[in-house]
């Protein structure tokens, strides 16, 4: 299949050039947050997510079950972000041997709290030994309609759930030794890193509005997700900066909090966009879930971010790498 | 849970205890082959398989395209041992910087013809950058019946398809330093160990006919595995020795070939039990099928060996070690 790199993203461009979705069954292949399928009657949705150890978390700073709950909420955060119900959860879990037990009983216990907390049943699995902690959830789920990346349109509003930069913020937070507890001040933005909300009320109350012409979740960085859409939908965007969602005590701490809002990634947020026509159908909506409009879709390909002064430039973007201590 | 060793059955014990299925979607939790799910009006199959770098294959001696087979086909063993029909498969990929692209590209194309013999869709997954090479497929199937592990009754017929120690041997022949090709008359050994033929048509045949009261896949080996059928039943068994299924190749080559037979692992036969009134349903089968009656389930529990002088012991069973090099 020609690969260059084995980069995550050619790898990706190879699994999509080597396997088209060519059966009718497929309506949604790899490319997406979730694959849709159809089965008998059902349109269902299924999604992956691999968690490695010293890659995706570390033990000396991810308490077990707050892992449980993650390596679960990260694939329900893709579900969301097709406006899907979960339902069914497959458990990969390979571990090294001297791992202790208590390990193993927490992160069983965080990960039953999530499951229950999204109605979700883990039906089945496997164990294995190996030499780093590796955890694969699979998700199936259910939808009557969904959302792709590739239908915004040129004037479509591009809105953003809850806060930007939190999940960044709390991750250099324990990179500089904070830990959850120390300062309750800075719990919400050690929790937005350890311990992500995947937002399915949001995804499902807008999936049965039918609003978003477009969404996808934020796990890589505003810029980057958004350049997913973007990429996806043969367009551009503009983002007023000022508009950016960022919680007042991390304007105060950190002078370069756009940063984090634009790159930070892992909020695991949903962002779409709204065709202007539609734009009356989501005051409802905005009453019960925080949102905010940040941008517009714009003909033009590449981001640009408008700052308060109406001064436009280009926005670079960098890959996203998970992040690292 | 109150885990007291990280090993894969206290595991997977305390996966059952945690995760029981509550819900009437659910129709066969964590424990047999694949989990079966209701979605809409279709009976659905889920199940996932990890295979991790030095743990479940060398690249040394594992050829890239037929381990992206063999990730694909051991999952597929496990919906055959259902009795259903594969439809959609999801692929985690984790990968260290460093691996050749050629790599990535051989085994994609293996994964590609795996999937394309057993018409499965690959629709979804996720790459990462990983120390050790780690694959975790998950295949979604669909079934009209299937077979679990605990239908077993004392009086049933056991049978196993195909030979038995192949794989083991196999792997036997490259930890001695022999590869692919050197040999042609043990390529078809080798070829059992690294390029494992899931018995779909097999289980499906077998799941029109609704003979078996039981069913699993010989992943662990066959004195594994019945223990688990036995175990799940409730009984015990008795096995013919003299009427393993053993290639004449191997039975010249290894004077303890039944040591390899019963508890060599890896061979992805089927592995079921056929209650006495029904035997007679299965000689149209016989026909097609290269099956092998091998003994008979036994209120008594324990499994024992019974052999050509009809001398009667009983079966000393190690756990299953993946084979390591």
């Amino acid at each position: 299949m020609g690969i260059q790199n084995l980069t995550e993203k050619d790898l990706i461009s190879a699994l999509r050039k080597g396997f088209p979705a060519r059966s009718p069954d497929v309506v949604l292949g790899i490319g997406d947050d979730a694959a849709v399928v159809k089965i008998g009657n059902s349109q269902v949705l299924l999604t992956k997510d691999l968690l490695i150890e010293d890659h995706h978390f570390k033990t000396v700073y991810h308490p077990p079950a707050l892992l449980g709950r993650k390596c679960l909420n990260v694939n329900l955060s893709d579900i969301a972000a097709m406006g899907g119900r979960p339902r069914f959860a497959l458990l990969g879990l390979g571990i090294p041997v001297k791992t202790d037990p208590r390990w193993g009983d927490e992160f069983l216990k965080g990960l039953k709290a999530a499951a229950r907390e999204a109605s979700v049943q883990l039906v089945g699995g496997d164990v294995s030994e190996a030499k780093k902690i590796t955890i694969s959830v699979s998700i199936v789920g259910t939808t009557k309609s969904f959302f792709r990346r590739d239908g915004a349109r040129p004037g479509d509003r591009i809105f953003v759930s809850g806060s930007l930069g939190n999940a960044k913020y709390g991750f250099l937070l324990l990179k500089e030794g904070m830990r959850l507890g120390e300062d309750r001040k800075m719990d919400v933005f050690i929790n937005s890193f350890l311990d992500p909300i995947p937002r399915l009320a949001l995804g499902q109350e807008l999936a049965r509005s039918n609003v978003p012409s477009a969404m996808i979740d934020i796990s890589d960085g505003l810029s980057v997700d958004l350049q997913h859409i973007c990429y996806e939908s043969h367009c551009g965007a503009e983002i007023y900066s000022h508009n950016l969602p960022v919680s007042p005590v991390l304007k105060q701490k950190k002078r370069h909090y756009h940063d984090l809002a634009l790159h930070g990634g892992e909020d695991y947020e949903l962002l779409f966009t709204i065709p202007p026509d539609r734009l009356n159908r989501i005051a409802r909506l905005q009453k019960k879930f925080d949102m905010t409009e940040i941008g517009c879709i714009k003909k033009e390909t590449g981001i640009f971010l408008i700052d308060a002064q109406n001064l436009r430039k280009k926005l670079k973007i960098k890959g996203f790498q998970h992040f690292k201590i």
